[in-house]
């Protein structure tokens, strides 16, 4: 299939997600707690991502097509060389609970897969499997009406299915969003095939943010508003969620973080399970030597809706119990950490693990100061955010949702942008006079007119 | 360090190579049995590797800079953000004893690593200690001249310390090339690490050739001298030594190579032990049944010359122990199938392993009738050649050298070429009004005047 019969079919699927919104939405409010706006934009962001990668494909950069064209000159001779990127082949995608459309059946590890030609095995989480079918029906109508092959999309449920799939000699490759243990078991049992495969999981971030002096003294209310809006988006479900936050000693951001988390409401998780786990990790969080309650509760007898939370603790403490305070916790809860000076944040830092994401609130006068801040940020995240807010992942070119173990299992590639078709491609050379055997992509008169390196030099 | 600075570095380490080629020649030719012809071309290539990375350094497209402006107009508003690939920190390198220049201290893993801006650690090769030291004095004392930070640069040596190397918490990357047995022991180690890291491995290849029969009854003489310069090229110790072939039955090729083979003379391989090995090799594979001795010798008393050899057998017993026939063997041999038709032809290609190159001899009348098996074939291999042989690896923009497992660890990714630099870098975005804190590639202005990608648009 050529990219632009491949950009029609993406653009066709995109299309019938759409129309089916309605019916696609109804299900998920009932699988998944969620309101009908955030389902809604959840939606648009899907389609988005499908037609990103429609003109991703038409574009053509994604191919990579190189041209060296004989040089007799050379010692050796040098032959003909033509280079692109080709479809790795069929690709296992493993859906996340807290994305029911833009990381499931239809989402960005799909619609990339599919981008790139390669034939896309979806297993469906346990938490919307009606909306997991459903979706994977209108896909596969789509698909087909558009003339794709038949497997194009197959839907697959359960976690024995799940497990078989890593290891089927078929498997090209594996993309995962779920949670560090999980991701794990199945790297593990990638790791026993014959032929391990990549394995693309998309794990845990905690996102730490860090508040300089100037920022906490200029901007404390507006900065507490925004951690408490960003916190405790979509019931604080989000892989971006910022779960650690550094801020100066004494500054008036805690109490008005602590003020406006106890206005909040609590809000029901996607899951009974998901639910039990945040109740049971923020207790846990609460009995570290140091830790107090700024706001919100850690009662375990309720297991119905979660509670948002802020703790806090001083940079001492936190530096004592670094690693239980830096893992994930998925929900609505922050730790917020006291520093007294750059000297004690930089050993705080120090005891970051890799990340999503990393968040600095400064301003214009702190500038100077803050490139070994930066450095040391950016050493470990995939992201780095400027007075702004980790969650809302854009989908763009300039995109990078990925970062160091355990944010990822691969850092060098992204699961959220136009860059994530990457992953499911592999370059191949022709050497010599291929004439009419070359890929489009590859012959003289550049038929798909898609922008080409030739002789070394880019051509737009 | 600025890539202008990182590129005269390795320009200066160039130098310093080739001025000290004679020494080091001498050093190499009394450990490695190689000749000197064959050792003086290949510090050329090694060298001509430095200066490749520093011209893709200066062209600056390494970088993959984009940069998307905010856009105040979408739903949610979208931010700044600015993409560019930075280095993924310390890369452990292992050397191989075939290529003691080109593929070790100084070599194509060490020289895109550093370009990429990652410190090394090679791991000597045993098979040639000396060399290795002398090679790394030489490239250190360079990059110190050069103003390079101590420990750009570290060698280490032994097995147990290139076990240890892989679980290091500091290394980033592992990239190899050496045997199947010995990649997936590494490969097995690194799985074991709490945060698992990319290991390029580059293992075994049988790299297959299919002759039509047009091509073998118009070019017969031509392609069984040209394949027995290939395959006993170096010894036949190349990763692209073309190891199994497919002839029409009853082809002129099989006496004319058998003639050649028969005069062609007997050699010492780089080490007693891969001497032992391959003695070892060509007599469990001319027992195999079915298969004959076409030309040259299978005596396992003589350990200390290489005798080139070539075995035939028809496809059926080929497809028979497929398996075995399809396993590399390094040295100077050579398996020939002999096929009756395209069927038989395609039952043997469908039992072919990922491989480094595939190639094909045939003539302008058979092209129309090919599309089907590029198409098998590319499936298997990073590489594809017509009418030429898999040995001598061009180093340009268009090189590929990696392929579907075992011929690879990782699919994605070359160890010759510009591209190689890619396995050493990995995406971070910058997301808001960074200004003066942004790295030059991301700035506006574009003061490194690099290829970028802004707001969609490639600018070249």
């Amino acid at each position: 299939m050529s990219p632009e019969t491949r950009a029609d079919l993406l653009d066709m699927v995109a299309t019938a997600v759409d129309d089916d919104s309605a019916s696609l939405i109804a299900i998920a409010k009932g699988e998944t707690a969620l309101e009908h706006d955030r389902l809604s934009g959840e939606v648009a962001r899907t389609t988005g991502q499908l037609r990103l990668f429609a003109s991703v494909l038409r574009e053509g950069s994604y191919l990579e097509a190189t041209i060296d064209h004989a040089d007799p000159s050379t010692t050796p001779p040098r032959p003909d060389l033509r280079r692109q990127l080709i479809p790795l082949g069929p690709v296992a995608v493993f859906t996340a609970s807290n994305f029911p459309f833009a990381f499931s059946v239809a989402g960005g590890d799909t619609a990339s897969a599919l981008a790139a030609g390669c034939p896309v095995v979806v297993k469906g989480h346990s938490a919307h499997p009606r909306l997991s079918r459903a979706t994977a029906t209108v896909v596969q109508d789509a698909l087909s009406s558009a003339g794709a092959p038949d497997g194009t999309l197959t839907h697959v449920e359960g976690r024995a299915t799940g497990s078989s799939l890593v290891v089927n000699p078929v498997i090209r490759a594996v993309a995962f969003t779920g949670s560090l243990a999980g991701g794990r078991t199945l790297l593990d049992l990638i790791s026993t095939r014959p032929d391990p495969i990549p394995f693309y999981g998309e794990l845990s971030s905690i996102n730490p943010v860090v508040v300089t002096p100037n920022a906490a003294a200029n901007r404390a209310e507006e900065i507490a508003n925004g951690l408490l809006r960003s916190f405790t988006l979509g019931v604080g479900q989000f892989c971006t969620k910022p779960g650690l936050v550094f801020v100066p000693a004494d500054s008036e951001i805690i109490p008005l973080l602590a003020e406006a988390v106890t206005h909040a409401e609590p809000a029901k998780m996607l899951t009974p399970g998901i639910q039990n786990s945040f109740t049971q990790t923020v207790a846990q969080l609460s009995h570290i030597p140091g830790v107090e309650i700024a706001a919100g509760s850690v009662d375990v007898s309720d297991v119905t809706l979660a509670t948002p939370l802020a703790l806090t603790l001083d940079a001492g403490p936190f530096l004592s119990s670094a690693k239980a305070l830096t893992e994930e916790c998925f929900g609505p809860a922050v730790v917020v950490v006291q520093y007294r000076g750059t000297e004690e944040l930089d050993r705080c830092i120090a005891h970051l693990p890799g990340a999503l994401t990393a968040t600095l609130h400064a301003e214009a006068e702190d500038m100077d100061t803050l490139h070994s801040l930066v450095e040391q940020l950016g050493s470990r995240v995939g992201r780095l955010i400027l007075n702004g807010w980790p969650t809302g992942v854009a989908v763009t070119w300039s995109m990078h949702h990925g970062g160091p173990w355990p944010a990822t299992t691969n850092p060098l590639h992204t699961s959220v942008g136009a860059t994530s078709i990457r992953r499911f491609q592999r370059p191949i050379t022709y050497q010599g006079e291929w004439g009419g055997l070359l890929p489009p992509a590859l012959q003289d008169a550049n038929p798909l007119r898609i922008p080409r390196r030739v002789d070394g030099q880019m051509i737009p």
